[in-house]
């Protein structure tokens, strides 16, 4: 059996929860990867059973399924470091309350405990986000970094997620980050480093999304073989790389889309991921959750994208092999 | 809204313009770009208010609409030096003449003046076509050029031209040159002295047949990018590089088709033009006029491929983001 | 007319005979190129008119046809050195009697021959199959080789495959070596001493499977040129490299499907081998036989890869062009 | 006449300064570009004339030539943001007083002033170093820039130089940033913003070292030629990509030397940076300058490495042509 | 013994001979390959015994051999269509005379039987050159070339140059054309056209000079060993690409040096020919002769790149094997 | 200090051994890996005090040390399969005995063990050579592989080689098996295999010989440290490969040497070896044991490349660094 492809509605959140949900059910998706803004979801409203089933009536509604919540924002805001105007833009006035960077960080906490209880009621065992990082600031050590430094930003980050994941455990539902730039892990070795740091417990994983390792030369199949039963969800996003001399693949501080950059999000199957390296490695460590389709190009129309990413996801995921060919040529008559 | 998709005659005149009209439709196509030779069109007749009425009805008939007539045969015999045989296999006994290459290239001159009058008579305001050229011979600097007969080359270019293009600026048509090997434009840096050299007159402008460039290893992107707004018409064909180490890039004195060239066209899509970086950079400069399947391929049969490039164009040509994805991301729950 | 498009049943011999022909029927095939192992062909009962009507009716019931039959098992015996267990473990009790080498070879080449009288009760022209060889074991010269002693293999192999392609002639068939690391011809070079030590007689050619060449980093296309006039059967069957510094391109004494191989089989289209520049060879050479898929893709599931190798094949082989375009142009109004 | 070879003496700080101008004078170096670090260079000294005086003797001694003075560390506190315990490590205590940001960055600016007088005391025209940036950590958009406040850290910048550069144009000296991630600028967009934003006046100009080119895969030589008279001194320095598709090109918050890094500085010649290609752009644009040597590279000997360097330099760095070869063939016997 | 190297005077006649020789033998040349242009040979003068020895007493001072003469620029002029101002540029004005294309054509033809006098008086057995063409200005079929025509210029060439070898198998000398675009020959497909033409008569053969392969992605090495009894003479020249997508591969009609060209001519290492090939090549041929430098980088310092070039040819020029390894190893203690 | 160049002697066994000694040291090696083939060791006779002095006093008349030890020839005979007509070329007549494969086998392994106590009368700690592999011709599965057989193949090769290791570690020497194809161990699967079945007792472990990997696409930097503390002593060689569609990269039965070869051996430097990266894993893992170049190269004079060698060697292996650059750095005036 397949896997089920969902929709993310995180770029998406412009438009009302429902309209998102009828245009992908009219064009194929299994499925939603619900994300908490917009009018999209309000995990603070998890505990008002009223609200909760009008967002499955409505999913049953167009015979959608969820697998996946994502809170990405509020979950940035955990191990930031500095905090400033960029949260305050992202995150909730109630969130960002006297925008006091300790505060902030410790209500962003909260509010990542609440979505497991979200997740938990609307019957999903899967949350995907960030986590922030107190140390990426000091990507590139000049001036020269004090690497005991960005050790201790690890344990900064155990110190703050440990507790979160508690919630986590005792709901029954896992935490997936998002392997990604600006966040406590974005690479093989800093991926290593973080799931050590919480002692590898299960609750805590990952949300593998390609798109943020071809522009950084990793290979995500063979990341997917590495920390194989850390792979709890799946994100189909794509990324290219425009490397002609003048354009730096560090994006030099242009927004996406900026014809100078050196890479940029593309939809999926139209960019340097190599999707089916990637699907057979899924297949290699039987990962069976869902594709969700993070749809982000900021070249294309988004509902054409939407089903092209769709339909090149159908036709490049197949199934792994249930036969051994040698037995089948094994003797002859 | 998608650019409409048209095919250019030029390689079916052995079918009567019926009969390509009928095939076109069937296949989907949303028009034509009508050649001038064959029974396509005869811009003699353009004065001729039934002959035109005729054409226009046979259109109707199989609902297909014209953006562009191309004169390249003509245009060509304007600038070219020598005038020799290869000519007056092309050129109709009229505009041949008794041979004398002045009066070849003026002949020539009057009837690209008459097709701008016959693209006005059918509605049409770009005609594409050709130049030629009076220095392409001395591409090889050996015998050693003197540099400035080729500069001299372009002040010709732009005597020839200029008082067609009164005609084309007086008519309310454009004229699109196909930049292209033997023309007086073949890369960035013959089309920025083409278009110096007559002032940057908006009546003369490009039309972009990436096959062109591909064997020149330039990148018709970044053209699409530099020439913006003198892009008046595009081509959608391919060419392939076949390089082995026998086989020289320059072709050879081979004819299309012969296994030994360096390179040779194709089908779109079987090539070594990279389309979607085409297309993207057509979104990015806005334009909206047809891509035109131009069909060439020795090895692949004619109908076959003229379905098969048109299912490529439809798939690969999509239309622009019209949402910034930060606002939809802006703001939590 | 395009080629028509078979499945070959070696890999499928799990299944009996008829589910095969109805599952290929189902998605579309054309034909098949039946094993003669499993239930599917047994050469020993071609004889008896019964049998053969019996497979032939069951063709016609799902609309097959079928351009060949497959003896690679019993073909590898014929001059293989040495002959061990390995043979034992595809070779019926019939073939393998008590294993002594020399008897072995014999009664295989026995079964070659009757091979070709089965082929030609069901009017079929053309074996494919393997020959073996006596030297492969010496492919790396270390400890030194003797080269005379390989060449004398080119002899043994003349002599033990000359009275077999004796029966072909008499037959009306012809045999088609598929050109294979471990039998007589696997490259350029060793495809023409095989050739030329037969004396090029055509009743022995060539069953050209480019999954072979990918991993040699041999251009199957440039092979078919070569040879071609004695290309006289084609699998359609592709292999991918996975070289990352770590994976030996020569497999490594690993078995099909495990991860750390330097090159595997694939399904056709998601490999390394240039089917369009193959298949423009094949109409550059005027082949007209079938397209026979042997799938094989330890990877993927085996019902989904079969249909999605024949869409594959559909749409990438095409005919060739029947058009002069230079005509088409020649001549303006 | 070819270009002066020089020493950057700020990775042998460790080494008093007579002992750096020894080894370099007995290797064959032409002189010194000095670091106002470790003993080498005091700018605060720079008005007593005894400890000048006494820097030229030894460097007649010698037999070396100062083309330029560096003072890459207090320049980067100019304007960084954040201002913290990395900066401290590699500030005097003087200049980092109580560590209050404002009162660092401006003593900082201070010290900036003072090295154009040292520079003019030592009969030296060019500063290199670097400027800091207070928009750097914001080098990833997420959680999304405020592009706006990019902008305003050009402004910023702007504020805080052009005040500094006014004590070097009085002083006839220029300011040399070289170009740098953590810097205001680090690519071709940043470096024209950061140009522009001082309103292109010529006390501000380039360092280009190379080494922070390649990892970003940027074209060094186009680089010279698009900034060509704001080129005003040259290091030699290389990187190499190490991409196997488990390294970040980030780096990954690893020190220079650890294995898992995607690239690291290694001696000239043993990277990725094309040099012939960058002293060919280098004779194009006219620079006479000194080629200097920052030699870094922590896999190799550095005093191995800093002759290999040199001799390096000395067979890659050519003089231009002075011949036409038209001319010279222009006519026959 | 290695083979001796040369330096071929045709870039420095703006220099006295005797002033080239001065130089070359100081650097460490073995010999001189001698242009008859400027004046350092008058094939005019052969007859001239005190101008022959004149010449031959100035080489034995200098410790200089000869090896070949260069006549390239008459021999242009014998095929050539058109003959126009470029011709008279470098043509002395006793062939050029009143300019009428088939005079020059007919004394330029004269001057190069001459040439073989001139040779023999001087004891040497090849003379290189060019044989001009009257089809090269066909290169690009548009408008569509008469293919026939194209053979016919191979027969012209036949007529004209047959009695020209005539001349030099009466004096002993060989003809090396250098295939070269502009030529009669340029790559393969041509070369062998052009032998054919005459009969592969051993009295015309080949002067191999790489350069002009390099931007035509042709492998010298391979065709080396294709025309192996054909190669009289090499050419130590180099050339290198600079495709950045702007720039076309065709050169542009840009003079060499040009910062745009899409290729230009580099001194010997410095560009895309691969010498190692190369030479190996000539060892598995058996090429004795010499290896003659032709000095032309528009970007370096000539009398640098003279001696560099001469220093790379003797690093790289390596004698073959007279060893079997096999043999070495085979009979252990 | 760098490491010792030392010269092996398997490939000049047609000298005698003084005359090997006499050239390396006047070529500048620092000794010699001396072969036990032609008249340059016999270790039976290592028991002879005047024979092992003999040899010693040789060396230290030429001033070359001695590391190593090789007895590839004898070392293969132990566990291959089949033993044929290729070993008797290799061994001498003692070993070879009357041909019985399990006498030769025998034989051979007691040889092995005496070299252990040759190398120990000569003060030498390292022994290099082959083991064989009595699977190595089922490298490729067809006809299908038991794959149990394989691993029964690592048992043998531990049955055999333990009790030889055994009497390596009494003698306190240690046996490095050269990595190699037709050996038990040639890439890193069954490098790996190979330690673990001899219980990676430290008595045997490696002799890296990199040519051995290029071709087999492996990463011979990545094996050195995934092995670092079985590196015993390294080879420097080299291989190329020749890939151009139509050679095999298996070499395809053709002697070293002949040009239809998909890689062959050639002198260090001219292969695709890269040494840099080599030689820094090596200065990483600490390795301080001498490089011993091993020189084969059939296109190549002799002489000219053992010189060539030791030069690229020279200049290519440099020592690490001993300076932490952040220090230097660290602390401005």
């Amino acid at each position: 059996m397949p896997r089920p492809i969902t929709l993310f509605t995180g770029q998406w959140a412009d438009l009302p929860f429902e309209e998102v949900a009828r245009l992908a059910s009219g064009w194929g998706y299994d499925g939603l990867e619900i994300a908490c803004w917009g009018d999209h979801l309000d995990p603070w409203q998890a505990d008002d059973d009223g609200y909760v089933q009008g967002k499955l009536d409505l999913l049953e509604k167009y015979g959608l399924s969820v697998y996946a919540i994502s809170n990405h924002l509020k979950g940035q805001a955990v191990c930031d470091d500095p905090i400033d105007a960029r949260h305050e833009a992202i995150l909730s006035a109630k969130v960002w309350g006297d925008g006091d960077p300790e505060g902030v960080r410790q209500r962003a906490a909260e509010r990542m405990k609440d979505t497991a209880r979200a997740a938990a009621a609307f019957g999903v065992d899967v949350v995907t986000g960030f986590t922030g990082s107190s140390t990426w600031h000091m990507l590139y050590s000049f001036p020269p970094n004090d690497f005991d430094a960005i050790e201790r930003g690890y344990d900064e980050f155990a110190e703050r997620w440990g507790p979160i994941i508690d919630v986590y455990d005792a709901e029954g539902v896992k935490f997936a980050l998002e392997v990604h730039p600006t966040e406590i892990a974005y690479d093989f070795v800093t991926t290593r480093k973080s799931l050590d740091a919480l002692g590898n417990r299960p609750g805590f994983g990952i949300n593998l999304d390609p798109s943020h390792f071809a522009h950084q030369f990793l290979d995500t199949a063979a990341f997917a073989i590495e920390f194989a039963d850390r792979i709890y969800h799946v994100h189909v996003k794509d990324s290219r790389r425009f490397l002609d001399g003048r354009s730096s693949i560090l994006g030099g501080h242009l927004n996406f889309g900026q014809p100078q950059r050196g890479w940029d999000f593309v939809s999926p199957g139209h960019g340097d991921v190599d999707f089916e390296a990637f699907f057979r490695a899924l297949n290699r460590i039987g990962y069976a959750g869902p594709l969700s389709i993070e749809w982000e190009d900021s070249g294309m129309d988004r509902e054409w994208g939407a089903q092209d990413a769709l339909a090149f996801v159908r036709r490049t995921d197949f199934a792994p092999s249930a036969v051994a060919f040698d037995a089948a040529m094994q003797r002859d008559a």
